[in-house]
């Protein structure tokens, strides 16, 4: 979602903007009757955004820039994951409760593991030994663990309270969530206090924020007008929630001729198709060997879904008919966990190699199968 | 629990001193017959030993100064945490085994999570990043994750064994609870011989023993004589065991009339009434830049509860009709060990800011929320 | 299993060799019938194969000599583990499928707890303070750790799926299994490429491989021509497979006259005989104060079960009437991974002293109990 500017020189970059192709086809194929097919809208809607939700992120860097350092930290950090929140939003409205859940440990699982496996790997190719600042790394890092914690906590209530006499109920869960979103949110603003005014100087060395991104590496970028990025913002954020809408209303049908569950689609599909802005990012920073700024995306990313985007999806959740609680499936809290002890083993020492890229890819994979065999929980 | 000498010259002592008030109220709530009200002398009594428990810490540490190293590091490290003990000996007698299991749980919790976040928030208030002695907090933490690896096996026990044929029967359950008892405590002596005589060069600079501590730096303190300490001490344990009387008597009433459940009173309000003393301490130690002791105290204190009071507890149970095991429920086990771990990444790097003293105390609050809304077990 | 040559010249050898003695008894009680008494046989079976496999892995060590580092290595990491591979295989063909599993975890968590703690013990006891390399132990430790992850994985797809209304079914798990089994050789092969080629020098230093173990500092061990290492060899893998019959043969009688479950056979009983050449050769480098080797020995052999040897076994299995899948109980899952996330703690920050030693044995101690009291599955 982010840092297009850096994208702009690199051989990745045409690859995404190639799939803008795929707009029009989306548009055709859910408005032209002859032509619709659910499934193909599916696949083609996920490629559509892919490039849009780029689009969404390099303008939020440009207004950001013009921002200067506070207040364009925060609309970074508030807006970096807009594409998830968006495609979040209408799949709540839908009704599609599990999708959207899944595709919450789905970014994180996918953010730590694959781009950050990706990342390492792909650097790990090129340089036998990849070093980052340690520090801002293991702050990230607990708060992943924070976070991580706090969404093992409804699960555990939900099994402990389904014992009792008095049993498990909806409502207590849901207070328990909302007041877990409360928390979640507000350690998020306190993250945001550290790293943009208390202690800014430690994240200035490597350029690589908690949970915000700054791109300022590519000095050569063009720069925007503000009007030219809040125009490219407003457009990309209209047209992703226009896609996004054939994307759920596909999703049911899709599920069914893919043979996949709902849990399978959030935390596999969705997760990918939200975060290949990152991907590619992350990626090409770490074959420039700027390893800071790639582990700062792909963790920094994480956090952002688990403590900004996550609450926020609970809180606009009582504008709809269906409230959205925090209580996540044994199998995705399990994930999340082992996806934030093996990230913060790994990039806890502040160095990496092509070894430990294979090994976050490889967990990615077993916690993919898991998903991929498991039945529908209804 | 410890140290009352160094809160001699801080601003806190005043505060803990003068609910020293509660104490005869806490006597004329229960004997005087108009004035009975078991919520108020719930927590009325509750606040009483807080001070009193004071009291007893200040006397072991000026008997411990007087005994010379060796002997006053098993004596701080055995009667440190003398209120807990009191107060869960009374309450087992009285069968309020939830409660007693509660305590220990949340006393584990509250120090770690509560006692070391608030230090660590209020000392980094002060100072932009504080270090304390690596090596001994890492030797606290392992000693720290072995414990609540230990507290895991009973509950898993109870519920693999509850899937077999045979069946779980409370008889094998209370003998794996006395064997394990039994290799805590075995551990705990092994840590002592280590922090008190083959190590202790380890531990001198910091001045922060694994689960003893030594408020040395006060060296302006008042020296007591060996009679004024037993005295002092026999006078406060006895006062602490007399009001503990009314504090678990007026439990059940006081639980209804409040509306939470014996866990929640074990894991809340028993944890902090009995650890007030070392709160206190801790956050001061912090404030004057003094880290290895207030995270000595804090990290120290759940050692001696996890090592030393719960086997003893155990031991303890078989002198009265209801034995104590060691098997917790699943929220306790699961917050015991997210409060090891999380602790174990904030402190295993020696530093610490601000900001992890939000995190710290954010998971406090999450767990607190839990135990909250958790309905009663029976 | 390994490095026999280390042995050599230690005290330990010679109570290795004359276990040896026990090969004719053995076969005396299993083919002189007047003598039979199957619980006898099982017992004499296990201290026979005790010697025969350290002989097995001192062959494989004389033999990798010879073929140059790479292949060398690649033989070792292969038949490191050689003798608990043919004692589960032949267990796997008389169907004792919960002794094979239970012998997997067994195995990994006796060399983490076991054998590692034991070492660090008695080295501890000599050296106030031991040091190793910690870049190539953290490489092991989130080996191991990614390792337990996926342990984790089936279990939790069995609980999970059988909440489900079309529920868990065992085609389901197998291929799961078979799945992971695939991921975990895959990671398996890519840390030999990454310790035998790509970083070998990380490892030179310390001479301490990932999951494989050169004993080169026994510079005055005799050394073998080809021919006899290859006859050594067979004939000690002839020997092992011939008395692993009479052991698995015997194990349901001696189970029941001892009284203990098929579990605690395999995770208790097999795993120690199974490593007790890695054990006295671990200590007896320990208490050289070479604890690179003593360290790459525990940590590797457990490596090596996890990512070679148990998916070996599923592989395999395909060849018997029973096939064998991934899914073990939760104490054993449990047990793996506080075995391997203790071992990284203690092992991550590259030194070691005694208390450490006790710590992993008080773990072991702990788990064995819960085995110990856990009654049988079915």
């Amino acid at each position: 979602m982010t840092a297009a500017a850096a994208q702009k020189s690199s051989w990745l970059r045409p690859s995404l903007d190639w799939l803008l192709v795929f707009v029009p086809v989306a548009f055709a194929l859910r408005y032209v009757e002859a032509w619709q097919n659910q499934t193909a809208l599916f696949i083609v809607s996920a490629l559509a955004i892919i490039p849009i939700a780029g689009w969404m992120g390099h303008a939020t860097e440009q207004l950001s820039h013009r921002m200067g350092q506070g207040i364009g930290g925060l609309l970074n950090a508030s807006f970096g994951n807009a594409a998830e929140l968006i495609i979040a939003l209408i799949a709540l409205q839908a009704g599609h409760i599990e999708v959207v859940k899944a595709s919450i440990t789905g970014s994180i699982i996918g953010n730590l593991l694959l781009v950050l496996g990706a990342s390492i790997f792909a650097g790990g190719l090129r340089f036998k030994r990849q070093a980052f600042n340690k520090t801002a790394v293991r702050a990230s890092c607990t708060a992943l663990i924070l976070a991580a914690s706090a969404l093992v906590i409804p699960t555990i209530f939900h099994f402990a309270a389904a014992r009792t006499p008095t049993g498990w109920t909806p409502l207590a869960e849901q207070r328990l969530s909302l007041a877990i979103a409360f928390v979640l949110i507000a350690t998020y603003g306190a993250m945001l206090l550290f790293s943009l005014v208390t202690h800014k100087q430690l994240f200035v060395g490597g350029e690589a924020d908690i949970g915000t991104k700054h791109d300022s590496d590519d000095d050569h970028a063009e720069q925007w007008s503000v009007g030219k990025a809040v125009t490219v913002l407003l457009v990309a954020t209209f047209a992703v929630a226009w896609i996004s809408e054939f994307l759920v209303g596909a999703v049911e049908a899709a599920r069914h001729s893919l043979g996949v569950t709902e849990v399978f689609v959030g935390v596999v599909i969705v997760a990918i198709v939200g975060n290949a802005a990152e991907h590619s990012t992350a990626i090409t920073m770490a074959m420039k060997n700027k390893m800071d700024l790639s582990v700062g995306i792909a963790v920094g990313s994480s956090l952002q879904i688990a403590l900004f985007v996550a609450p926020v999806l609970v809180f606009a959740s009582y504008l709809f008919p269906h409230q959205l609680n925090l209580e996540f499936t044994v199998p995705e809290v399990v994930a999340v966990v082992l996806a934030a002890f093996v990230t913060d083993q790994i990039a806890g020492d502040g160095e990496s190699n092509w070894l430990e890229g294979v090994q976050l890819l490889a967990l990615y994979v077993i916690i993919g199968l898991l998903f991929y065999f498991l039945p529908a929980a209804h």
